[in-house]
């Protein structure tokens, strides 16, 4: 078993020499291009644009591109440090909107800098607080991927859909490690591959079985008894039990549940308190182009129009259990 | 409105100096590539690799390889023409297996040579028959779309995937004609992309409003509400109401059920007799690689397999109704 790169985020995403690196996800796994942004705008066109996706790993992106926009704001002007700070926080908010990780993490490092007064650079503040948080992030994905493993038997046949994250393959390693027998198959999750790229790659990586089908196979699959579980992440859990994750994950859930296939959810944390209804989650929508056209070359007539949600909402009664760092399905407190 | 090249199969596949000429579909509507077949071997070849796709017009198709390769035998020694034309049909029926209407056609002609006798060539025998078949089919194609009509309402946003053919066209074309306001969202219909390439194109060539989507975003649509009617083709209909069709219309009809939205069929004709279980219809599978690969660019890792089934089975339940040139579900003789 090897470890696959996305497996910890330190190592494709990472300062060096007063830039964030990101290793670009549009391009593996055939290519590793380092991506480097020097200041915050380049982390949130880099977030934007998906060289860096999920909803963990756009969270601790965008908070090395807060600390890029401290150390800036810190060789100017004392008393344009604190706007400059919060323009930067309100730019990389607005990167994603329909992920909970992102902005969280971002208020709390903006919360972090406040509390510790004028006293300490906001950067070190900053940069402190992200060094515990992505270290607690590795930790809640071991964490939920040991739960997640507790899901698993031996002889299981996953079906997974876009990049769920570190969390899944904690999951795969760990019932690697206790002898069970896995494959996996991933949808390839377009348009931007990231069930191929990202998923398959590191699950084979992992020495595990994996089988990469197009979107629209997934029901097939499960007809033919190919599949027998169904994991996922989420972006957001809505305090309904709403699930917002990369669009694909609803008709995944209304099959799995057609057939009586269980679907997990892996989130990084229990329902975002501030989102009362997932009919509130707003859904971003990317520019139609990324649709209308494959690898650079438009694929269809000139008079059609293109429609990209990213994310799609999944109603609390199709989803069988979420996976937290506390266990599967824990009480909220 | 402009005529779309694809409603009527005259026009993208027709005899030219003793060779078949296809429009090659994989590279619309981008380019209009003439691909040259002068002989039956040509001709299966470009069914397999998927230059000419649909269920009719397989079948034609595979007629005119059926006429080139009878031209051929008849140059040749007497005694060796029925053998020659005997192989012919037999390699031009395993292009595809997942189909009714190619092989159905191809055996029509081959009966029709034998009730002709030594008496009068095979090739003309089959020209003759393939033109009968040729204009029956468009008027099958324009009964579909004429019934199929009278199911469409003026503001209905119809959901299709793959190229349902050109009773979809003449359907769509019908309504217009009535001064029906229709929009129209097209899945994208990976791997081939016939959803984007053939369908969105042709739906726009008729000035319909029309939106391209991949296939994992369908189910979005539908809890939208910005799709509230789904058609698809058949590729074979069984006498248990099984419709084997391009794979991933399983997930559509299974969705669209979730969402009650009637899903209706459009069929070049009733069940095949000899089919009695939609469970005995082989599910062509197809080279992995046109899975794993991109516009021939790998998009996974090395140890990542490819799983390409082109079609699957929707169960009778799921369907709304099925629409022939006889009417919307008419009853079997």
């Amino acid at each position: 078993m090897k470890k696959p790169l996305l497996m910890d985020l330190e190592d494709n995403v990472f300062l060096e020499d007063d830039a964030l690196v990101v290793i670009d996800r549009r391009r593996l796994p055939r290519e590793i291009v380092r991506l480097r942004c020097p200041d915050h705008e380049a982390v949130a066109r880099a977030i934007e644009e998906m060289a860096v996706q999920g909803a963990g790993d756009i969270a601790i992106t965008a908070g090395f591109g807060l600390y890029l926009a401290a150390r800036q704001a810190e060789q100017g002007a004392a008393a344009k440090r604190d706007d400059a700070l919060r323009a930067a926080a309100a730019r990389l908010i607005a990167t994603r909107p329909t992920g909970y990780h992102l902005a969280a993490l971002v208020n709390k490092l903006m919360r972090r800098v406040g509390e510790a007064g004028d006293a300490v650079p906001a950067s070190g503040v900053i940069l402190s607080s992200l060094r515990r948080s992505l270290e607690a992030q590795r930790r809640i994905s071991e964490d939920t991927g040991r739960h997640a493993e507790t899901l698993l038997a031996s002889g299981d046949r996953v079906l997974t859909h876009c990049f769920a994250g570190p969390a899944l393959l904690y999951m795969l390693a760990f019932a690697r490690e206790k002898g069970k027998e896995l494959r996996v198959v991933c949808t390839e999750t377009r348009p931007y591959l990231q069930g191929a790229r990202l998923t398959a790659w590191s699950v084979s990586e992992l020495g595990i079985d994996t089988t990469l089908i197009t979107d629209n196979m997934a029901a097939h699959c499960m007809a033919k008894g190919m599949v027998n579980k169904l994991f996922a992440a989420a972006d957001r859990v809505a305090m309904d039990g709403v699930v917002a994750n990369k669009v694909g994950t609803l008709q995944l859930a209304i099959c799995a549940d057609y057939f009586k296939i269980p679907f997990y959810v892996l989130a990084y944390g229990g329902p975002d308190p501030g989102t009362l209804r997932g009919a509130d989650i707003p859904i971003e929508e990317r520019d139609p182009r990324e649709v209308l056209e494959f690898l650079g070359a438009p694929i269809s007539g000139p008079c059609v129009k293109g429609y990209y949600p990213a994310f799609d909402l999944t109603p609390a009664g199709l989803v069988t259990g979420i996976v937290t760092a506390a266990g599967v399905n824990p009480r909220q407190a």
